[in-house]
């Protein structure tokens, strides 16, 4: 389905949040430049949002208004529709299937929606020849979904994993410079914008989950499982514990990994102890990074800002230019019919190392019990820490284990917890040297 | 010119050595991944290269051998000629120019012909609507060309520079990491395989000047402009200017650096102080990175393998991919009538800190000589540190400067070399802190 040269492509856009007004300034900015790179003009026509009289910093003036963005999305005289609602349902999810429906292109940078539906509006798409395109749902300005899909498309790809996440980076560094708790730098966070109101989707990983599910399906030609994804945030890390990573030669990243082996895939986003040294380490702040492997190309890094108004209106461009241009690729790399259902790995079955944080009673005999517990479980211990001496009041204690199962590691957390000596619950964090 | 859907895409390829045999594997070892992708089958026809007899560890025998790589070019039976000889002009060039001239697409590895001739070789391929990919000759695997092109083709990139040699890289790693001299990890390197028998292009800074002439065309719509690059190498770099560096917070990489600004395009490949917790100062051995400045996207960093059959292939099929699917860009991110000519800025006019290390004769009045030169072109010394005392003997003086220009730094050194108690010529380094 390629569209006739020289005819500008038309856009309409669904949602003007810091996005969509990003969106249209970009276009205003580049219009030649867009031209000489798609052949063709990049124009919009219509726009859709709550509310018509927010002032958004750009000039609506020129473009159809429309309070109903399904109808849009079915009628409006576009080529395009991009999707800029969000969430995993409702309106986004009629806004997108009515324009694939009506053989109308989609652009989305909605990771909700693709991290349920993926498989589905990939299917729908192909039913009318539309393109749907969602470079701007993973790592913000960063080409990962074109890398996946079309630079790295030789190769099989046997892990993917990164920083997806850059407000819990964010957290996470500022905790480690300044020695803050999770609450205060979470709090600054939101004034400065980088975390919103409600943190959640952000600081329980959800949003690094959504993520990760793409990728997945990017990487491993499957089709898109997000509740497949092993899930753990950011809340429970305390500033002890970038203290005890800084003395073990760690540093704490929020990391979304996807594998793929003989046995099947496995997705999980959980804080992860990383060697200080490794390149993920080196990536701060809200930057986010991606890096894949591949079995021609070897290790790939990509990495560049996460969200924001103007990255993610670069990556929604590029995918505008792709449909204006005639470029097409199948939408999760392969054609939908193709893409596999994996077998979904357990978390029980994940195999590595540990870092374990107790708070315990000082006294004797109590290191004894733990690693009582460890010897029942086979579980073998690398290092121990105790912070501090304080008979008969609680002090620190820091864990690391050789390699083991998750399956074993939970039984030793179990154990542990269940001990009269131990006033709370451990705090666990994998560890991770690849 | 898309091809018609279903039957494989043909390739003939033209040379024989690691990357031909790597894409030959790749093809044997991923075709039903291959063809998912592309919606069509990969298939080798044709070969040629100069001895037919050499055990490549890939089996030709299903493929029709040409002694004469031209007349395959033009006469195979093919869709896509792929480049692998490798050279600037000579059979390499007459190649590729009569595989477009017969209409047919070409996939090169090749950065010295593109750097040299890559503006007339687009021009060509238009004129018969082939395609020419070459996501190859640069940066190996990564695929930097596609991002470029297509993946942050809505932003103007005001700057791009990176890591483009891993033979340079590996060896200022290696002299940092042992303290061993620049003659003295060469051998190693030649011995590992990591440098050819003759390194000039590599050590000298050519290669990765190819390259930054590549990227610098793709990145700001300019006709590619090898003659423009300023181009230094690493051969003058000492165990103790790395020892320097350390003690001043900085790591030295050869680094390709190209600006666009009003005034012109500046393209430089030299060693470079870069602070030790840059991105860019992460990268050690063989691994190259490319970073880029985007006015919507911000700083996108893509780094993987540079060099090897491997990588070199994982690029090579992506271009074939991208023919195979019919997904077209123009082949430097715009046509080639729309590459404008840019004035290229020399290198006199760059603007910069410097570092300097002189070998002087211990005796009073030398220091005050030297900062006299300094203050008479109005250059601002940032700091001096003289290594040792030992009067009447030659001892090691290491200065660095605050911004200033590389005509006013060229005047300094001129005098400094002039001085009596100065007795070899000053080494020096530009400081890059962006």
């Amino acid at each position: 389905m390629m569209m006739a040269n020289g005819e500008a492509v038309k856009l309409a856009i669904a949602g003007l949040g810091t996005v969509g007004a990003g969106v249209i300034a970009l276009i205003e900015a580049q219009g030649a430049l867009l031209t000489d790179r798609a052949g063709r003009g990049v124009q919009v026509t219509a726009v859709s949002a709550r509310d018509r009289a927010r002032d958004r910093g750009v000039d609506l003036s020129s473009f159809e208004w429309w309070d109903d963005p399904v109808a849009m999305a079915r009628e409006a005289d576009c080529d395009v529709v991009v999707e800029l609602i969000g969430g995993s349902d409702g309106v986004a999810k009629a806004v997108c299937e009515a324009a694939l429906d009506a053989g109308r292109h989609v652009v989305s940078a909605n990771k909700a929606l693709i991290a349920h539906h993926g498989t589905a509006l990939a299917e729908r798409a192909e039913r009318t020849g539309a393109a749907f395109g969602f470079e701007a749902a993973v790592a913000g300005g960063v080409p990962i979904v074109k890398a996946l899909r079309e630079g790295l498309a030789g190769n099989r790809i046997s892990r993917v994993h990164g920083i997806l996440n850059g407000t819990c980076n964010y957290i996470l560094t500022e905790m480690r410079e300044t020695g803050r708790p999770f609450e205060d730098v979470l709090a600054d966070a939101q004034a400065l914008g980088y975390a919103e109101a409600d943190p959640s989707f952000d600081v329980d990983g959800v949003d690094a989950a959504h993520k990760l599910a793409i990728l997945s399906s990017l990487a491993f030609g499957v089709a898109v499982d997000f509740a497949g994804v092993h899930v753990e945030g950011i809340r429970r890390i305390a500033p002890l514990d970038l203290e005890f990573a800084r003395e073990l030669g760690f540093k704490i990243k929020l990391l979304g990994i996807a594998e793929k082996t003989a046995e099947g895939v496995s997705q999980r986003v959980h804080p992860t102890m990383v060697p200080v040294d490794a390149p993920i380490a080196a990536i701060e702040g809200v930057t986010n990074a991606v890096e894949t492997e591949g079995d021609f190309v070897g290790s790939v890094v990509l990495q560049g800002a996460g969200a924001g108004g103007g990255p993610t209106a670069s990556a929604v461009i590029a995918d505008v230019l792709d449909v204006a241009a005639g470029r097409r690729a199948p939408i999760f790399g392969v054609p939908a019919d193709a893409l596999a259902t994996a077998q979904s790995l357990p978390m029980s079955v994940h195999e590595g190392a540990y870092y374990v944080r107790l708070r315990v009673i000082d006294r004797p005999g109590v290191i004894a019990d733990v690693t009582a517990v460890l010897r029942d479980q086979a579980v073998s211990m690398e290092s121990i820490i105790q912070r501090g001496r304080d008979p008969e009041e609680p002090v620190d204690v820091v864990m690391t284990t050789h390699d083991t199962t998750e399956a074993a590691m939970q039984q030793v957390l179990a154990g542990i917890d269940a001990l009269d000596a131990v006033v709370e619950p451990p705090t666990v964090i994998r560890i991770d040297r690849t």
